[in-house]
């Protein structure tokens, strides 16, 4: 069986909706209908299983007008579905489970918070190809952070500009260079040109140090075709990683990719937000994130602490902490990435509030480039920052026998918008 | 240039916002990094082009404490952004001017509300294979809207019951038939089990009345390669039509389905109304819908007038304007489908609000189903409900001489729950 926890609000009754939700995604009808026994309804009819009831909202998430007028009752409601009524697939899971549930009417709000799928599940689907230990392997990072920079700006680089930072990043000692997600394949900077400046500096540079740096080239396409030729572009010329805009490809396209990919699958959300942000409406991460892992990410972007988006801190937390619980294996968890805003500032927080793990991509733009002794001090000052975390040391003691934590203590410690 | 108007609203200052989504969403970095330069920022910068200040709002759209202490400033914010950052690739324009906008701090709410595309995207993307004119075509339907029904219940028939219920609909004359949105492949009625079952009635009543009724299969799977089997499987059985649940399986297997596809493509938006439903947050269909005509949406499901889900008429009426307009050509316009909760009841009402056209197809469950005197007498009084709505006749004055719709009228016209 498959269960879903819904957290509804309604101006009326909490067990009609409950129910109504229930019946809607399975059988349901708005009259009766011929043919319609009691022996099918058994075979597929979804079931309200609990209900429990929360404290009443003082307004309604969607300002509707059959919710205005009074408080407004809310509850987690669990409904389970047979799973011969859906399937293993997750586009009839999405569309059964979820996203029928928005459009009924009579409810002011409604959630989904929790999933819990049954192991048919992660039979029927690949799940991450690399995840952690391969993002550790990749990158022959070992008892740290993975430490990651982004090229930035994010859009306007001509394929040789873009290439000529990336070879002081790589002089930097950075683990992990990424595109931004917003840059795929415009005609200014054509993916086949970006891939043609800049891995031979990150070969030359493997070639030189030993040290092979993941660089996640933005691949994604509409066209599965297209991202396929993409990512084969990028195979061929020795690179490892790709950065994949999830919600604009979709599932399907996903999909198309993990089953031909020999990259490592590096994704953000990109657009996401509208689906979480208000905490009365939509999905919570740990609900979300089950269907991309089991469609194969590898590293999953989830902001981090600090970060200059809106997500308060608690909100990445619990994403990471859905991260890190197996689904099915301990294989099935992609590599959470902490990003935006993030220098070293941030790693004490981090690191004791995910449960002192350093399972983690620590994605830092301008806190490493934009170091005041360069990138290379950027970087070492990112290191000893979760050294010092890890050991239990206060940054600003640390910093005393480490100068470039200084300096970055001293530029960003106090900046608003660092 | 490509210009996305969104309905911002801000405790601040909204010229700062609108310059800081333009920013964020271009160029922008949170520190200036070396490399970045006029240059360069003038040949992919985002502008803010036009801001229309609105009325102030009582409330946020998302509850957050930035915004929860003082009167919300709202204002139309009209972006420009050079084609040359973005390219026609939908999935790049998705991310750049839609995807990035809802994690902007300091927005209490945010809303695509418009979107004009230059003439570069029509060249780019395939359109509707069919849309209105190879509806019509395929069911030899002129002159009135396509009649259309839906097998219910959604889930729960053996192919061998569906097939039973869709030989009483052929007998009833209808002109389309189409599995529920939910109804893929489960394991109790496996599409392959279903085309083979359902088929057969259709070619046999097309050969017997030389009408052959359009049935849409549900072919949707995460898995595009699969989804491409369902769709042969179709095909090679005769088969015309496939319901597709864009939400679910995301533009990249739109994409790849309607670059192979033989059959009419029919959507269900499935789970859009949480992108749309809080009218503050999200985005218009008047913005969602180009990105799937783009891509090939022949039929689009957008509610009705006097739906059982949650969506007002103004909303369904404005849905029917936006498909109704050409993008880039009259062909691109696929043919709108009014269905939930309809019977010919709202037929009047819908030719008026929707520019008194009849290319529509008209989709009655219960309101065909359960007539009182069958599915055959349904299929009638719907016919003559539109038959009333078009020559500007009352329905209970055209009723007197159409017994079916006066039963229609009867049962249906003060049900709660019709």
């Amino acid at each position: 069986m498959i269960i879903v926890t819904y957290r509804i609000e309604t101006g009326g009754s909490i067990e009609a909706m409950a129910a109504k939700i229930a019946s809607d995604q399975s059988t349901g009808t708005f009259v009766a209908v011929p043919g319609e026994t009691e022996a099918l309804k058994n075979r597929v009819a979804a079931r309200v299983l609990a209900i429990h009831e929360l404290a009443p909202a003082n307004r309604p998430s969607w300002p509707e007008p059959d919710a205005e007028a009074g408080p407004v009752r809310r509850a987690d409601v669990d409904i389970g579905f047979p799973l011969d009524a859906i399937g293993t697939d997750l586009s009839a899971l999405m569309t059964i489970a979820i996203g029928g549930v928005y459009s009924i009417r009579g409810m002011s709000g409604i959630r989904v918070i929790d999933m819990k799928l049954p192991a048919e599940f992660g039979k029927a689907h690949p799940g991450p190809q690399f995840g952690i230990s391969g993002s550790r392997r990749l990158t022959g990072v070992e008892g740290r952070p993975i430490i990651g920079t982004i090229v930035k700006p994010a859009l306007g680089l001509l394929p040789e500009e873009t290439a000529a930072l990336v070879g002081d990043l790589l002089q930097a000692d950075v683990d992990f260079i990424k595109d931004d997600e917003k840059l795929m394949s415009p005609a200014y900077s054509p993916l086949e040109h970006r891939v043609k400046a800049i891995m031979p500096r990150i070969l030359d540079h493997e070639q030189k140090t030993g040290k092979k740096v993941m660089y996640a080239f933005g691949i994604s396409h509409t066209d599965p075709d297209q991202m396929m030729r993409n990512h084969d572009m990028v195979l061929a010329a020795g690179g490892n990683c790709a950065v994949i805009n999830i919600q604009s490809i979709g599932m399907g396209g996903m999909a198309f990719l993990r089953k031909r990919s020999g990259l490592v699958l590096h994704a953000h959300r990109n657009g996401w937000d509208v689906l979480t942000r208000h905490p009365g409406i939509g999905m919570d991460f740990r609900v979300y994130q089950q269907f991309w892992r089991l469609l194969g990410v590898d590293q999953f972007q989830i902001n981090g602490i600090g970060v200059k988006y809106w997500e308060p801190d608690d909100s990445f937390v619990r994403s990471f902490e859905a991260l890190q619980a197996p689904l099915f294996s301990p294989d099935d968890r992609p590599l959470p990435v902490a990003g935006s805003g993030q220098w070293g500032g941030q790693a004490p927080e981090t690191y004791r509030r995910t449960g002192q793990t350093t399972d983690l991509l620590y994605l830092c733009g301008g806190g490493i480039v934009s170091h005041p002794a360069g990138p290379g001090a950027g970087v070492r000052a990112v290191r000893q920052a979760w050294e010092a975390a890890v050991a239990g040391i206060a940054l600003d003691e640390y910093a005393r026998e480490h100068p470039e934590l200084q300096q970055s203590l001293d530029k960003f410690a106090n900046a608003k918008d660092a």
